[in-house]
């Protein structure tokens, strides 16, 4: 047996996504809730728990949950999935749209999975440098869609790393352009006051993706997916039937029972954010950018390896985004509890230039 | 925005898996373990899960879970790899197993996936009638992996759904001559009494496919992967990193915490299983087929479709797979409980040809 001669030569050349290993008392890095349920809640969830058939298999496609979640988005049925996580939706995306129409489009810097995905599906990806404001440079993605006709545009907004909303003028411009599909990731929405979910009136080429990672529940995996009618049912033919395991199917009930209370965590994130961007903005080695997401990207003037490491030491994780040219010496850091960023803070005035 | 030339030309033109709509109090469709857990075992599972902390992610890979599975069916740590169930880890196959050699066999009949999936992940798909007994036709095979030259090989053993091993004779045949992987399934071998994983230290082109979905635990989609570790560094590349959820690493867990008490349902059922065969045998417009596995196939003597509405009429759901010319009025039952097994049987008795 030859591995090279059986292996999808894009899988075999591309190395994969690395899961942070590094772990601490403070993690800041995964752009979670700080925030876990308490007593009461976890008691009343284990309870629900208790009703499931182990046996069994869950129910195909969750249909109950699906119509729970329509309504809470404002939409038809019909119009949305579930993924095990949105890694799951984009894979299915990545598969079921390479037709006649093909490639991918993504920003630099961005959410790796999309790339790393449609690697591992066999598309051509193309990659466009946000500019100086990290936002889009339309005109130059234009070309990239005349040049390359891609199925598929991946626009994180807010966009991880960068924390900001990509202009909605540009990206209507570019829904309008595309031959494809524009997949706009809103997994850190809730942060920002502000979706863009009505575009799905006006166009039909827009695909969104919503996640409960962010919002309290990154552990049992589960993510949406929402657009129109006759791509959802193409995409589901793709879907394995019993994605969602059960207990995940209940804990995302239960999350809807108790919308109010994870509604409170993340306003308490976002004012906990505006506090962090201040005290980040105090230290005199970095330039912390504005945030409309539960994280905040800044720069340093140094080496941010070597913050990492002093950090880690400290018993905090964050990201260390130190890739060149577009994030030399970059970090991104999630919004924890007022102690978790207190820690922070303190630890980084302790760090100096060498 | 027109669809034809958006989507993947074989997902575009295929049906997808339909999941099982009908239910019914007694439930022999879908190969489950008859048995739920037992109150007093229930509750240590919920308070296991009390641990989780549901705002952060999954252990990537799992790699404590994936220690102690390697421990249980006695292979390495890194010949392993965990799947949301077998279903993810066929797609994961079909993903990186697409280089210069390439195009996925499968036998006719066996599990409807192999076949969707290879189709959605743009194989060339082969498909082998079994012989008169259900076998590998060992030189029709050959001439067609001469022919055909396939990256995959699906072998499920016990095959589903028609309950009987291939002659291992003849899948050491196969293995010997296949140019890419030989991939067999034993998601019911546990009621078979064998294994052949002992194949992997003759092999280094064969994977085994195993899963907690028969045992007991269909409701938390988990599957296991186990091969040479150069092809599991490949398809780990694939893998979505949060693939398994906490909820149901914990749950996996508790199922090695209790082993025991898995393996007498095991042995349960197996009996159960014989005896069900031995009063189908009784029932003169049906052919019933010798089992190695958690269910039991038979053909009628006349229309199918009838027989399924009938039960269905008494609560009893069972597998139609009337589909010619192969298994024209033929139908799986999963063995059920002592009760439930009655019941069918009854049931199955009132039914006479028109």
């Amino acid at each position: 047996m030859i591995i090279r001669n059986l292996i999808t030569k894009g899988i075999f050349e591309q190395r994969g996504y690395v899961a942070p290993e590094q772990t601490g008392d403070i993690k800041l890095d995964a752009n979670e809730n700080p925030f876990t349920l308490q007593e009461p809640l976890k008691r009343k969830l284990l309870e629900k728990m208790s009703s499931v058939d182990l046996n069994r298999y869950p129910a195909a496609g969750a249909p109950e949950l699906r119509k729970r979640f329509a309504g809470y988005f404002g939409v038809q049925e019909n119009m949305m999935m579930l993924g095990n996580g949105s890694d799951e939706l984009i894979q299915i995306l990545c598969l079921a749209l390479k037709g006649k129409i093909n490639g991918v489009l993504v920003p630099v810097p961005t959410f790796s999975m999309y790339k790393i995905i449609a690697v591992n599906t066999g598309h051509k990806v193309v990659e466009l440098p946000l500019d100086n404001n990290f936002d889009l440079d339309a005109k130059f993605i234009k070309e990239k869609i005349k040049n390359n006709f891609p199925a598929l545009i991946f626009l994180s907004c807010p966009n991880s790393p960068t924390g900001n909303l990509f202009s909605r003028d540009k990206i209507e411009a570019i829904i309008k352009k595309a031959p494809g599909v524009v997949v706009i990731d809103e997994a850190y929405a809730d942060f920002s006051g502000q979706t863009m979910l009505p575009l799905l009136k006006k166009y039909d080429n827009v695909i969104f993706l919503k996640t409960l990672s962010k919002l309290g529940m990154a552990s049992i995996r589960l993510g949406f997916l929402i657009g129109s009618p006759k791509i959802i049912e193409q995409l589901d033919k793709v879907r394995l039937p019993y994605n969602i395991n059960s207990l995940s199917q209940i804990a995302a009930g239960f999350f809807l029972d108790n919308k109010r209370e994870f509604s409170k965590q993340i306003k308490e994130i976002t004012k906990r954010r505006d506090e962090l961007y201040k005290a980040l903005k105090q230290i005199p080695w970095m330039n912390a950018y504005p945030s409309r997401a539960n994280f905040i990207f800044f720069s340093c003037a140094f080496d941010s390896n070597r913050i990492y490491k002093k950090l880690v030491a400290e018993g905090i994780v964050v990201k260390n985004l130190n890739s060149p040219p577009l994030t030399t010496n970059c970090m991104r850091v999630t919004v924890g509890s007022k102690k978790e960023n207190e820690a922070l803070v303190n630890a980084l005035k302790k760090i100096t230039p060498k």
